[in-house]
């Protein structure tokens, strides 16, 4: 079993924070960990909006939020374990969590005339 | 010649916006243009930084950052002048640009112990 990554807290990096958050399904992940108060398992994100994600999908989705500093993940036998680490972040970038959440929740609010997925 | 594409206010993503800026030589480019008065040219980013930056490399970052919407270019012979879309930014996603570079100054000022790209 692959050990799992998470960066220490000198090593969490502000391009890997938006890189992360640069993919709107994952940036629901991260949300929908850091607002819940328990710890979250990668099954009750299969379903997440409108659509299924793949398993495997899901599991790429932990990964690069993990190395990214901004969850950690523990194995509970099958399950795995989600907590945010909003804290630690905050510390080390005052402000930019917020922002960004902010920013996603301006966009879900507007009603979207055409929108094409444009990382490229 | 390749029209330049800019997308217009509404269609200005949170995702791209953060796509474009998890890159560190794009911010500071962008940096740099945002915090210019007159328009910059994509030569004077020749050499950002350490090392030289390949014609080719700075084209598609600037790519990038237009159809993030972040600059705004106009060719001007053989030229292109770039100009900060900063302000409609702000007005769409009041602080997110104000919180990146703030995290990336945070960031520059801490001494890093060993840093990997790690956006995988």
């Amino acid at each position: 079993m692959r050990p799992l990554i998470h960066p220490s807290f000198e090593d969490i990096t502000v391009e890997g924070i938006l890189h992360a958050l640069s993919d709107p399904v994952r940036a629901r992940i991260f949300a929908e960990i850091a607002t819940s108060d328990c710890s979250q398992t990668c099954t009750s994100f299969a379903s997440l909006g409108d659509k299924p994600i793949p398993k495997s999908t899901l599991s790429q989705h932990f990964k690069v939020l993990r190395e990214a500093g901004l969850i950690r993940s523990e194995r509970r036998g099958v399950e795995m374990l989600n907590t945010s680490r909003c804290q630690e972040i905050e510390q080390r970038f005052p402000g930019l969590i917020a922002s960004i959440a902010n920013a996603y929740r301006v966009q879900s609010q507007r009603k979207p005339r055409k929108r094409e997925a444009k990382a490229g």
